[in-house]
């Protein structure tokens, strides 16, 4: 980290006063630059507002308000407390007082706090008392979930999402007398789904056996008869399954490999039309281009997009939360090439993971392949680790 | 209308409850089919379940509620009604005894109301305190608009859309300290934006005097400093306001022809990068697609898209509201061609409407060239007209 020293604190900087709006936003360009944040110097203005307004607060929710990784926050928050413009208070990060006159008199920031919606939390849905039920339901069915498995991205979505998005697919009309595949579900979003009592036909497909067996077990004892099928989606679904459904959920891995290998499988499902579902995480401004552009050349029109939609258990690195798109689909028709060695994300960004061990402190590296942090036990027994660092291979 | 008279009541949709579901699908592909929805069957079943969620329903409000234009809504109705699917009740459609079983039996339908948030309505903001007051403003000032010049497809948004709308842009961090060009504005959304006091600049570019006046005495009575600008959008901006704004707002002609202009403005506007917000009509599916082809290749990726947002005084033709998108975009570069001979609806899909005086019954046919509708005098004096017919020339 050496260029932070570089930013460190200067005679100009501890003079922060006299900064000129364009010396500052310099400053902004120059942080954006040597943390690597594709969307640029206001990315680093979004974090700097997000602070103003929820101040303290703490990396994580930072990460999840400004749908960025957590390790860029940290960076940025390092780098701003190196200026003196942040502190670190016990519930998080907040500014020093010059860091305060600072950004009002630069950024002209104004506004202390947000306008979100506090009952549908921006989702535009609410759940009413009959999704109530479900969710209450679904929580207890959620507790038996398998560990995650990691090298395939697994993780996940909490039941409160799970939930949300059975209502609004309900909402719009989607789930009433349709049948409706789930291209991978980890999340069991299928079960509330299910338990709505709206569709024709639940089938998921997945390629773990944990995951088919749990459904398949809930499914039973609650008698929502959801088919489960095995399948690796590097292959196509039978032909018994092509051109069978009306809708297709899918929360599929966060390369764009992995985005165009589950869309093939959900275009071979639906035919030549009907609506898609998709989950995805938040991208860096070039990824996310290239990623809609996949969309609209498969033929589907984004007729709705909510950012921070849903919210997982785990993977903080990408801030715990992605969008959910609602795609409308007319004359599909999906002709991408697929790299089927860049389907996840230890395939496409190798890194090492440095944990420590939260019982005893020992330090274990994980590579992800040949042990996964899921199923790490430290010599001393201890099974709960923190991350402490992430270092590209 | 002979179509209608060919899917009119038959011994079988007499007897409906006979029909099964294949049958029932095949009706609505062939409704769709005749009145020439680009959605097709999908479209229909929209309708049906927005009837059976809030029947009685007013043609109006379906349009409103399922993003159709009026006229479909109106002769799908018809259809539906001779089919003995649907009445007429005194507030709107409602179902046959025999449609209800139909439906419920063949499109499954269990939901007789849906999700939407009470308190955002969907728009995933709300208005505090502050922009409660603005809002209140804002109403007074919006009293004095001049009438609509259809011609250039002028149309307003009520001043709750436009205060909503400035609520948004403050609350995704678009306004603090921002420069913001509006790109047209006979919606006066600038007013509620200026009047949020969180801007750096509010500059606004039409073609239309009466609303620059307007905007400028507001702006003066209010010391909201709003720069205004005669401009006319076939022509490039002046130098000294290109690569000048961090955000843009516009609400174009609704036609493919109108996006690109007014969107090769907001890029010269905005330079290499900067924030978009596009309110446009809720396009047929190919229309949408292409729509959003053009925003991508563009450089602009969709970070949120919120249908129904903006809603509109008139314009009953498109259903009384238009979508929301917050675009984000780096390496702008706008190449498309446009046509400056299909910018305006009355020169892409030419129509003659009639119209019925109110006070006298007399009836006028309308060009929209020669005369149009807001200057139209009847020869007993009238000026409220009804419109009964619209034909495509």
């Amino acid at each position: 980290m050496k260029v932070i020293g570089k930013m460190g604190p200067s005679q100009k900087n501890q003079n922060n006063e006299q900064n000129s709006p364009l010396e500052f936003k310099t400053l902004l360009s120059k942080i954006a630059n040597d943390t690597k944040i594709a969307e640029g110097a206001p990315a680093i203005e979004d974090i700097l507002r997000c602070i103003y307004r929820n101040q303290p607060i703490s990396t994580k929710r930072i990460s999840q308000y400004t749908k960025l990784p957590l390790p860029i926050i940290s960076k940025v928050r390092t780098i701003l407390e190196r200026n003196r413009i942040l502190k670190r208070d016990k519930k998080g990060a907040i500014y020093s007082e010059e860091g305060l006159k600072l950004i009002e008199k630069n950024l002209k920031f104004k506004m202390p706090y947000d306008l979100k919606c506090p009952t549908c939390n921006g989702r535009s849905i609410i759940l009413d008392d009959y999704f109530g039920a479900i969710l209450k339901k679904h929580k207890i069915h959620s507790k038996n979930r398998p560990t995650v498995n990691t090298s395939i991205d697994q993780s996940y979505a909490t039941p409160e999402t799970a939930t949300h998005r059975a209502a609004f697919m309900a909402d719009r009309g989607d789930l009433e007398g349709k049948r409706i595949l789930f291209v991978g579900d980890d999340d069991l979003t299928s079960i509330p789904t299910a338990l709505s009592g709206l569709c024709e036909e639940v089938v998921v497909m997945d390629i773990d056996d944990r995951l088919l067996n749990l459904i398949k077990n809930i499914s039973d004892k609650e008698n929502l008869n959801i088919k489960t099928i095995k399948h690796d989606f590097r292959n196509s679904i039978k032909e018994e399954y092509k051109n069978s459904f009306d809708v297709v959920f899918t929360d599929p891995p966060y390369t764009i490999e992995g985005l165009k290998l589950f869309l093939a499988r959900g275009v071979e499902a639906l035919g030549k039309e009907g609506a898609l579902y998709l989950a995805f995480s938040h991208k860096p401004i070039n990824e996310y281009l290239e990623l809609q552009k996949i969309l609209l050349n498969t033929g589907f029109v984004i007729y709705e997009l909510i950012p921070g939609f849903n919210k997982y258990e785990g993977s903080e690195i990408i801030g715990n939360t992605t969008f959910l798109a609602r795609l409308i689909g007319r004359n599909l028709n999906f002709n991408e090439k697929i790299d089927l060695n860049k389907l996840y994300t230890g395939e496409v960004k190798p890194v090492i993971r440095h944990y420590k061990c939260m019982n005893c402190g020992e330090l274990h590296k994980i590579d992800g392949k040949s042990v996964r942090i899921e199923n790490l036990v430290c010599k001393c027994g201890g099974a709960k680790f923190k991350m402490i660092k992430r270092e590209k291979i």
